[in-house]
């Protein structure tokens, strides 16, 4: 890339379009309108605002999900401000967005007038040090740093998969950049490291019987599908999906047994996994919902813990390892099972559940398997943390599906942005949004946005008359007490005109309302988005899997 | 108060009411249940959930301002991420709000485990630390420090008028509090200090055949009316307000001249306060809203700067001052003008606008003398950051008015939900909300809020198109360019039946429309929420203020 007279916000850009973003999300403030105006000018880009700060980060976090990087645009202060929780959320999730700020004139931090958006305390680092705590690395970008720490930054969000945080005032953006240098940045396995890890992980094979693959997050986010698949392939051994893993293995795969989730899960899926004599574990998270609040019971002598830069079997730590080089030295062990895989049965999937009472009002039991039939070949399916994160997670997913929630940060509100950020991301491709009326209310006018841009996704609203995860959740009072998980009651459908949009909407109540729904979203799906609003009798009636967590819940209570 | 077997979170509740607060705001979520279950059976203070926690934020805020300190409870991570933006703010406006975190349980924290809402690396202080830099103070309570550091963090916010933030783990709230004391807390002006800054202002006085008084924010914040008041009668001298400051002084009182806005407000309030032989200032804050981009003059040697624990005159800094002290003393001065204080023309107060065309369509021009002869005594008038603010902020309010913007901060989408923290704050008085289009899509959902409160606002929404105040701004480029300052456009009115809620709304387009809508409003606004778009026909139609803004920023791009 030639830099010569180029400007800072020119070079920003093209590293930038140089990873394969087209898009750039964010918010327009008067601090980054030189970041905004060098942007409209530039070719293979292009602007997407969302309505707020926040719901343009939970945007880029899902289309980053999509494309392996996003860059969000916000102004100083109350822009940035706005996005703490969409770039802590991405820290949590592992997801690399390239935070970008635009700050006051150079010379007005300087000399450290009293801009607005500021504290007022003539203090221009104080944002900056609100962020380093929850994002990988972050910098002030100058025109003399610019192609040192513009590169840097992407590169550490792309091997650690966390966000990054970048500042620049208002004025550099536009002039050149005066310091040319091309740095390089590799990482690469410390072959030593890696042979003990093998050595380590062959003894523990050759001994075993059987053994299990158990494959989470990181093999979404460092793309680690194929290599995984193979070591399930050659050794020929069963494979789950932790819940934050979801569709990271081909749920339609032969191996494939379904979701680990404790004693919450299938019990057919806990028994392979725990009586297993070896357990490789592409990139395991153990952390509560991921574990099903630790009821997941592992022997870590048994496990191969293959972790984004190292390998952990028992209580040695293999360090300096890309999983990569781990799994596809894995693959080619010499020990294959010969013991025949046992096909599962997943929650959802019989025809007996369709048949149920066409008239009934809608409940957990029927309409999830009216999901699972609705599912198609690259879905995007996207699940709103809340009772849906329950059952939706338990979908057998199609081929080339893409299973979007945040199992581990579980932030209400960030599906509807997200379904959003996924629209622009892969456009060709139908969005499920499966969210609930007391997530909506909070980031609703992402919908708005939605509709601006000419997205279609088909929105489920679950209106079971209040945050019924909480009620779930909170087992030391009785939900009657619980005044404060009650909202507004919304006419969800109505929003669409509010927004001044077309959208194909409906309100159902029953089996065969939703059928009918259902069919008719799949048929206008291609012209509009469409908007379907699950009424809900019951507002307790949940997915068996948040029924069993609420009972766990209650027995941990009574032995307190 | 006793602190017998009383718990953390009781005792923490106690520390509320006990500074007059009737209402907490915030959001559930499952870390905060407990705060909220104690809360629920306590007497005396109500819980208020706005749509999300950066709403609820602002609606603290707004709170805050109106009876001197509010509450905010949120939870971990995801919770209190989304609050930034409000509490930084708070710090910027400086209004002290205390932000409190429910955290995980304290064994999981000392455990490391991996809980939901974490940054999922076992560290539990990390958001605590983003706050450090946007508060005044912070604390992780526990049974053993609460009776310290609640008061001390309440004593902070109050002295100070800073936001501050505590954090308890979960099981921590409905433990009793172990450790008892009982701490005071005082605070004095030192005399020595007192004595010598009233000497240094003397001779400045004495020596002087006019002066002047500039009203700001901490004259609000720390309830000094009374003794501005005090010093201006006394005086007899004319007394002027800065933007942040609107409504500390009485603008009806007869000393009152108007607003001082450097070249860009009145000319004749620039001139008497530029030309004045001394200048009290009560908390004068020097930033650039608030000194019309730094076009304000004043010769720092003739200002007697009264912050709110020091006094600067010329070069000399008196410190360890309270306001309130030096403004008794100087109400105590042998020194009075006894020229006449010449009546000053508002910009919005001739009977002549009114007469303008009906079928005209609205205009600033036009509108701005509507909303003047609208407002009535006690009236909370709050406008949004945007071209409103350069509008409503030079009407005359009328006697015990409160105006709340953020001339500091400006945060887009604050007004909205600042209008139902003041509904809250104040059941009985009307409250003006006047809002813009691009703003009121940031923060929409706090409609809803205060239609499920009963609040009763008259909500003006200038429908002119986009961001109108950001294209005022960016003079670098042509407003054509600027697509990204365009926004959905949205039916306003029919937000409220998606809402689920029952209003007065009416869209208007000429100014006998707005009269009607304005005389049925006020009507209506004892029985429910009014809502008024105003259709502006064109995007570009601002306030002379904002128009001036735009000139000057013209004129200073050409000179570089």
């Amino acid at each position: 890339m030639s830099a010569t007279n180029i400007t800072l916000g020119q070079y920003m850009l093209d590293c930038l379009k140089r990873e394969g973003l087209t898009e750039v999300f964010g918010i327009p403030g008067d601090y980054n309108f030189t970041l905004l105006d060098t942007l409209e000018e530039y070719e293979g880009l292009e602007f997407i605002t969302g309505r707020n700060e926040l719901n343009a980060g939970y945007a880029a976090d899902s289309y980053a999900r999509i494309k392996g990087l996003s860059a969000l645009i916000t102004t100083f202060g109350v822009g940035e401000m706005s996005a703490c929780n969409a770039i802590a959320g991405a820290y949590s999730e592992s997801v690399p967005i390239i935070h970008i700020v635009g700050a006051p004139k150079s010379q007005a931090q300087q000399d450290h007038q009293l801009m607005h958006h500021s504290l007022l305390d003539g203090n221009y680092d104080v944002f900056r040090q609100a962020y380093e705590p929850i994002t990988a690395y972050n910098a002030v970008v100058t025109p003399e740093n610019a192609m040192i720490e513009i590169p840097q930054a992407i590169h550490i969000a792309k091997t650690t998969k966390k966000p990054v945080y970048l500042v620049v005032a208002l004025d550099h953006v536009l002039e050149p950049i005066t310091t040319h240098i091309e740095l390089s940045f590799q990482i690469s396995t410390h072959s030593n490291s890696l042979q003990a890890a093998i050595k380590h992980a062959e003894q523990l094979v050759q001994s075993s019987n059987n053994g299990v693959l158990l494959s989470d997050s990181p093999v979404l986010r460092y793309q680690l599908q194929m290599p995984v698949q193979q070591v399930v392939e050659n050794l020929n051994i069963p494979a789950a999906s932790m819940m934050m893993g979801k569709s990271g293995f081909d749920e339609r795969h032969p191996n494939y047994i379904g979701m680990y989730g404790g004693t919450f899960g299938s019990e057919e899926v806990r028994s392979t996994i725990e009586n297993a004599d070896f357990v490789i574990a592409a990139g395991l998270i153990w952390s509560d919902l991921n574990t099903a609040n630790f009821t997941a019971e592992l022997d870590f002598q048994k496990v191969i813990n293959i972790q984004p830069d190292h390998v952990k079997i028992g209580e040695s730590v293999y360090p300096n390892i890309l999983a990569k080089d781990m799994l596809e030295a894995l693959a080619r062990l010499d020990w294959r099972s010969e013991a025949e895989i046992s096909v599962t049965e997943f929650p959802y999937d019989t025809e007996q559940l369709l048949a149920a009472d066409k008239d009934q009002p809608l409940q957990a039991g029927n309409y999830y398997p009216r999901f699972q039939q609705l599912l198609a070949a690259n879905d995007i399916v996207i699940a709103e943390t809340g009772t849906f994160t329950y059952g939706i997670s338990q979908l057998q997913l199609p081929e080339g599906a893409t299973y979007i929630g945040q199992a581990g940060w579980q932030s209400i509100g960030y599906a509807t942005p997200a379904a959003f950020g996924a629209c622009i991301a892969a456009p060709k491709r139908r969005v499920l949004l499966f969210t609930g009326d007391g997530s909506l209310q909070l980031t609703v006018q992402e919908i708005s946005s939605m509709l601006e841009q000419g997205c279609k996704p088909i929105i489920f609203v679950l209106n079971n008359k209040g945050y019924t995860i909480e009620k779930y959740l909170n087992v030391k009072v009785d939900i009657d007490k619980q005044v404060y998980n009650d909202i507004p009651r919304w006419h969800y459908t109505k929003l669409i005109e509010a927004f001044g949009g077309d959208a194909y909407t409906m309100q159902v109540h029953t089996n065969q309302q939703l059928d009918q729904a259902i069919q008719e979203a799949e048929q206008q799906q291609s012209q509009k988005l469409c908007l379907i609003e699950m009424m809900i009798e019951d507002p307790m009636d949940a997915p068996k899997y948040l029924r069993k967590t609420r009972e766990f819940l209650q027995k941990q209570e009574q032995q307190q």
